[in-house]
């Protein structure tokens, strides 16, 4: 009945996350909130990891790509639950180091790394810097000799797969301000340079193919292309590399017509292309890593929000107004994103309105959802927007200077702040 | 030569702007860096305030809709040139209260106000509460109630006018979630509901059409329309509207090939309309209000970057990567806005190269310009991201915790910190 498995409707009629109650939260903590359900991320951690034991008898780690959701409380739960975190700035790196994260189990991504970045990742021991191109590679090298380490690198490559359109070797794929080419030898001559500079110890290579992927043909073509490269690495420079790192990029159900696959079986098939390629070329079995980012939060959050003015322009366009918009949920606005809304007090009612639901920034696009299904919607109800956990608050923004809201977990003990939402003061805090 | 008239070159073949060297305030204050011009914030403030003074007698008010770009001292500014405001949020009221800004000049926009924010902007004074619809009409005269005041109000119309296409009462553009139509009626109503509500104090009426616009037809249609309006509620329901509110959405020169028309044109042209029409239809002139935002800021801002990599996919496309992207700017993203780029160490140097460039984020779309002209680019270059003065630090987020870059002011007196940049405490600052 609703997109993801942690909400119900309750003896109410009331809609439930994690078996609590909506409509107690909005009124405990106000509105426009973000909820998170712990105990659904926990679980998501656990079957990534899991199915890297069953599959592929743990020689893998799971990192969980914190862009999608960052705060020092999701770092803590990624720490307990042994799983390693994906970071891309110093900022996400900063976060996790406030609850002493492993620096061990760290990657850290990006496609310009800048020098006190870098110097701060190696300070803390990070062990797999993912370089994306030649000149970062010897910005690394020369930051790790001024500090005297040796820094452990893994290159991110574009093995030239559409996730979306299927093409294998899609050329139009390699066209991206992320990695070097295995195709035009950019990959290669990235190799040579990483083996060359005396401050590397090249550990690996890296692979991400897109995001919100249903299908795992194009992942297994990915692992496929990836371990053709390795061989040749082998074959031409006598160099084995240990680590596979096959990136994330894999689907939830954010409408009722999202069918994602279960983690269970992207796993399976694809430690099955990496074992048998190996085999047949004569390598190692690598250590795998895989970064889900969506996949572990996205389906635990929800947004809820009060609905203010209902205006049917005749003939025209129902829009209901909500006290958020654009400044919490910016993935309409970019990418026409869609999702599915229930009205909390309402949740056990037919939905028998189309309706659009406009943010309430000063700016017309600032919508959240076009000509959507919804429960007869009037001023005072409480709004959900399901599968919100991922890249809503990490995207949050004080356009027109409105607050970002709370982050709220529920887990088996009850509810808790993670992120406490925005002040008046907050925002003029830095103002001179 | 450049989009914006404060830009220029110095003997050292460096950019700069209002006279200051570009390469100094990206050593002084580092980069990624918002510069404004202070001088030509002024003197754009000045141009509208003048251009109704020239041709409407003064019996108007300029209003700058602080949504382009919010922070304390812009309100200084505003405050100190005489102008009015536009605020859209209890954010951007509390900042502008933070400097004491004259209630009187203020006016309060939204199409969905909380009881949170009417209630502040009541107990300043706030004496332009634009009202979006009925409900929120009726909310702020139970505020008004519960205050002991009564609320001086406009109202929000939608003359059914699409600024772009040139079409004369488009159906299509009373598909809005912003304001009450005046071809369905809503508008009617909702003037007959202020007039009956005890507490509310009908003022004036406020229409918007669209944004960057160019042409100034369609302003001139919204006035005539609005005055049509004006007249009839003058003779149906005998009250006479004081305060008629035409917006803003006056366009900027974003790059070459744009030719906004001079502000004083858009005055001349508009007051001639509202007063041969006021004359003809036997209606008082009304006192006018305009709210230009982005072309007041807009063309006094840059944007520093420093470039890292230059990314030369063979055959296919070369990539600029810069330490900032869609977490400062985040046009492109969302609107694949146009900007012009130059490279401020080589300002002199021909435009030789076509580039895409590339923003930090861990996103394939974050780009700030695709195949643009640019001087020939290499690691370490200072990049210009020229009129980004609105909707850019305004609309800046933290996504990747990356932090928002300082806003530094130019001068006569020198350069100054108008916002101070975020540190990593602050990302961290509301996580529990």
């Amino acid at each position: 009945m609703f997109v993801s498995k942690n909400l119900d409707i309750n003896q109410k009629g009331n809609l439930t996350i994690g078996g609590v109650d909506t409509l107690e939260l909005a009124k405990k903590y106000s509105t426009p909130l973000y909820v998170m359900d712990e105990e659904l991320i926990r679980e998501n951690c656990r079957l990534f990891k899991s199915s890297i034991e069953k599959y592929y008898n743990g020689n893998g780690l799971v990192c969980y790509a914190s862009k999608a959701f960052s705060c020092k409380q999701i770092y803590r739960i990624a720490k307990d639950e042994g799983i390693g975190v994906d970071v891309v700035s110093i900022g996400e790196l900063y976060t996790a180091m406030q609850v002493e994260f492993p620096a061990d189990k760290i990657c850290y991504h990006g496609n310009n790394k800048t020098a006190e970045e870098i110097t701060l990742a190696l300070n803390y021991g990070v062990e797999k810097i993912i370089a994306d191109n030649i000149t970062e590679l010897e910005l690394i090298n020369n930051i790790a000799l001024d500090l005297g380490v040796t820094a452990k690198v893994l290159l991110r490559l574009t093995p030239g797969i559409d996730a979306h359109t299927h093409d294998f070797i899609a050329t139009g794929k390699i066209d991206s301000k992320f990695g070097m080419a295995i195709e035009l030898g950019d990959a290669m001559e990235g190799i040579k340079k990483a083996l060359e500079l005396k401050n590397i110890k090249l550990m690996g290579v890296h692979c991400h193919i897109g995001s919100q992927i249903f299908d795992i043909t194009p992942f297994e073509h990915a692992a496929d292309v990836m371990l053709e490269f390795i061989a040749r690495v082998k074959n031409e420079l006598g160099y084995e590399i240990e680590i596979l790192n096959l990136g994330g990029g894999f689907g939830i159900k954010y409408t009722q017509s999202d069918d994602p696959k279960a983690y269970d079986e992207y796993m399976g098939r694809v430690s099955e292309v990496v074992k048998k390629k190996s085999d047949k070329l004569n390598l190692k079995l690598p250590f795998i890593i895989i970064e889900p980012g969506r996949s572990i939060v996205g389906p635990a959050g929800i947004t809820l929000y009060t609905i203010g003015n209902v205006k049917d322009i005749k003939n025209i366009r129902k829009y209901i107004s909500v006290d958020g918009g654009m400044t919490d949920n910016i993935r309409y606005a970019l990418y026409e994103s869609e999702y599915d809304f229930v009205i909390a007090n309402k949740a056990s009612l037919p939905k028998v309105d189309t309706v659009t639901v406009a943010g309430r920034c000063c700016e017309s696009g600032d919508l959240l959802g076009k000509d959507v299904k919804l429960q007869s919607a009037e001023a005072g109800d409480i709004l959900a927007v399901c599968a919100t956990g991922a890249y809503n608050y990490s995207m949050s923004n004080n356009y027109n200077r409105v607050r970002t809201p709370a982050v709220v977990m529920v887990s088996n003990k009850g509810s808790y702040i993670a992120v406490k939402g925005q002040t008046l003061e907050d925002l003029v805090r830095n103002d001179i």
